[in-house]
């Protein structure tokens, strides 16, 4: 599949570890309208790799997470739901500075304009310390996944690439999410130059076509093309890298000169939150099933939609029979709806 | 009533201004539990002094508001509320450095087990400026309410004392709520020094025996005598001091001498949340209205007392005619419950 | 000599205790040339409060410093070099939080282009704590002085403020050195406010009609009249308000409505540092010797006149037959010179 | 030499880039006692890659400088001096928020006992932008010096990783003293992580056994073995690893396996600053004349002995003819003194 194979290996007890941001999401119950009309709400854990964890768990895969939880109400409802699913939470540790729960109330003005109110100021998250990571959790999986949020602020940048430097000494393959939102950040420039330290360690890397322009700033592509995008990263570490144009798809690039799409699937959309989220969950199963990577596309996309026709993210998250019956009954022509 | 009569300037247009805090409670829709168990919440205006003129609003004051909210929609919840209430909001400014609205998220594990998560980090509150005080607002009212949680934190500490010294030279009555919370505040020597600084000012001060205490945690009162507290703000501008003592009930101090218990009430707690708000504005009410201080005491009581028999706070302060009739209702025995 | 006479308490083993900014002054040992021609500097002890303090030692009086010092070498000059001058110490604390001594390298091009490099970035002096604050000393001083850079943050601040609370405590007289800078403050704001809060406790002002201005500039006085000043601080503690216009001379206004000017000598000017606190030591002296306030007054000038004539600030302070004999030869015309 | 040949580009019109940390060093004129009792200081230009810098221009190179000065008298005095030493100083940008120019006051009890007191809070040097390096001054060095103690915060790093990759786009050699100093830093897991990031890039390492503990506190070499320390960069950039000993002197290891010691020299010893920066510059010199790592270390000792000889560490630094003829002169046994 690429000349730099990502091979999984089978003799690690754990098949999958994420590190970084948990959080939770407040969602309005009260949809298709403005928020200062909202008036109650439902919380879920949230946060990318928090998601993505939750649905390779509900995926069937043995997973753990790294990561520092409030010790407040909220940090404890996040470790609780997590355990809940089956997760290993050996790795995460309780802030005990004061640091709050990071939250994300969610607004669904209608499916297609949806926003975030976010609240990150102190959260513990960013908390985790390089010298929390425990190293045995990454020598015994097979997949490390980091997230861009991770990188923002010290000390958790330090312990993303801490996570990093395990993975790279026990062989751990290392996906990287790039997930960037630029609140927490200070400046462009800080942005760009950590996104590019840790993706030169990565062996899959998924990220939007703004993500890479961004990482790319400061020279080197300025007609914003993919083929240079991935070729740089096959330079380092990388085997796959997986670029997304919205509506137009993603285009999965790999280190033998291939490129691959994947067809797409009607949903009935709610909102378009976790639709990241669940696709990289489906990809990365797919890949560590040993499927080829359009299989593993489609089964991302399919995950998706299940996604983004619920109210939540987290809790959304569908297991295997769920997506291979919704591909199946897409294929049927059983499933309209806006293509996600 | 007092030799430094308090008197209220019946020229001035308008009745009551507060100045502060300005933010959002979520309280937990499942209540006698654990927040861990909670799912949902739902969401109403808060803060101490925005509940206190809710209250006065509610009760037929003509009032205004002076503070900062975040630019966002939590922020235009909160003026869109205040507005519905009738409440002058031309001082209430808007936030652009990207601050938020303050949170707090209730927990009601039982009637008497109540406990708030607070989210109180770069919040939009505490960036009202000293030269955003609008010095008409205050030069037309009546009674101007300060509340120690805006002394937290320049530069609302400086605001807050631009509005005492407006008050001074537009001689309207101050009333100062003391309103201590420990979070936001750097150290009790900080707190105690602006406190202090603050109560010189005052006519009437109303607080906890415990927050008195902070204020003289560097000397002058070992045995934490009531009549040593408020003899030392008689020496200032203050001629009602009252000091309360939890389940032991609340004693006003005048500088005339005199102190004034009140009669309490029976009440069927569901929280504790919000009761020194609703007495508090019951109270001022009542000197506004010409009563004697345990009349004006007494209003203050059972306006309380409907205030936490109900899930919120702001929206539970109740109108005149509600605050008489449940005085007469408990003078008929109708109202049984814990006495608050 | 004023309606609110101040009098010294004669029982008090203390006649002066300062509290506030300790530092380094390096002076440029090549003068009349730009700082970057400078290669060699000689170091001082500085601060207004200190050159004050160290004014009123040498002319005699029995003294004290209240304020903090780097745990360093330049922390330890500093303590050394008070204690070879007399200065009770035990007032003077030791941080030990890895705060540097404030420094300020001096640059003279020419007597009349003088101008400062100040480093003041997390500085000792500024640490000073509230509870550090030793109430004996002031207890048994006849005079404070507290300098308006001390109030620049916190916790020094609140240490100011609690050292003026014992002073009213203990009826000491309260000196206030404006000394207004404006590194260090956040806002033209903050500084009015607590400017202002400080000024209300003391009985003597002494500041440049520009540092009254800054403290007038939320109203009050449009014309920047000298007699609205003085009458405002007349309405709180103050008995005299010395009001500094460059050139044109200072003027002393007190309560009973009477205003003062002083002779002023000529002098042989190397540079203007130092010129304001060797002014204050002197003053303060003579009016603690019961002299008339004129007669304080021309002992401040001459004693200004000797410290502008010479390299350093701290170290040229005179003691007291220097400066009568100072204003003995200008009287008999034996000191030519640019009038200061 | 190596395997990894460090071969300089002969095209390149720039022999030398240095970026990093400009200062000033004010060094006390009274030596052998404690500051305390000094009070006069000279001042020099200061900062470790300033003075390789001075050193390798003085040698004959022709070299530019990349950094940020304040922009007051000592900022002025340090591009003034600069460039009277022939130095490019068209990378060198102006701080505009206020920074200030960071000092280090010298203090020499005896030639063993030296010690720093630094000022470093707020620093100018430590503000250089990622986008202030001159991608064009980079591309024409043949070698890129990076220090790091520019490591040490935001936004300072950013530009050195930017700095890093120009270097590594244009092929430049680079070389890395990793100059660590603790102050500036917060957290041991922080200056390891970035410190391990950027020596991952650089062909040539230097720095002292303890500096190479630090970047291996979180593993991989227990038993502080300098063949573990080298192997380990040998598999990233790394042809060259110089490791200091103290008295024992120091071992450059190198990518085929072999290591090198050099001869020491003895030396009249005023003081030990400066002597890795002379060392440094005496050593990169020697790598890019050709000749071979003995004859380079045997120059770079013999250029330290010289600077620990004289007063200052900048100005010291001596010409390529001056280094010879030490060399020549301890061969003859005309130098006696401590071995350096």
């Amino acid at each position: 599949m690429t000349n730099k194979p990502i091979s999984f290996d089978a003799s690690k007890p754990l098949d999958f570890v994420a590190v970084g941001r948990l959080c939770i999401d407040l969602n309005a119950n009260e949809i298709n309208r403005p928020m200062e009309e909202t008036v109650t709400f439902t919380q879920y854990v949230g946060g990318s790799p928090a998601n993505i964890c939750i649905g390779m768990s509900r995926l069937g895969l043995k997973t753990a997470f790294i990561g520092k939880v409030a010790d407040d109400q909220m940090g404890r409802f996040i470790t609780g739901y997590l355990e809940r699913e089956g997760i290993d939470t050996s790795g995460v540790t309780v802030d005990r500075t004061g640091a709050v729960t990071g939250l994300a109330f969610t607004e669904i003005k209608s499916p297609t304009d949806c926003s975030i109110l976010m609240y990150r100021d102190n959260v513990a998250d960013l908390k985790l310390e390089a010298g929390e990571v425990r190293e045995e959790l990454i020598a015994g999986a097979k997949l490390l996944l980091i997230s861009g949020t991770a990188l923002a602020k010290s000390p958790s940048r330090e312990a993303v690439f801490q996570a990093l430097d395990y993975a790279k000494r026990h062989r751990a393959v290392i996906a990287f999410d790039l997930d960037y939102r630029p609140y927490t950040w200070t400046s462009d420039e800080e942005t760009a130059a950590y996104y590019n330290l840790a993706a030169e360690k990565c062996h899959i890397i998924i990220g939007t076509r703004e993500e890479f322009d961004m990482m790319e700033r400061l020279g080197g592509n300025p007609t914003r093309d993919d083929h240079i995008t991935a070729a740089k990263w096959f330079q380092h570490s990388a085997g796959i890298v997986i670029i997304k144009h919205g509506k137009d798809g993603s285009i999965a690039y790999t280190d033998d000169g291939a490129s691959h799409r994947a067809r797409s699937f009607p949903a009935k959309v709610v909102k378009t939150f976790g639709a990241g989220d669940s696709y990289a969950a489906g990809f990365l199963y797919g890949l560590m099933q040993g499927w080829d990577i359009p299989a593993s596309m489609e089964f991302g996309s399919a995950a998706a939609c299940i996604v983004i026709s619920s109210h939540s993210c987290s809790d959304a998250m569908p297991k295997a029979p769920q997506v291979h019956d919704y591909i199946e009954r897409c294929l049927k022509g059983e499933i309209a709806g806006t293509s996600s």
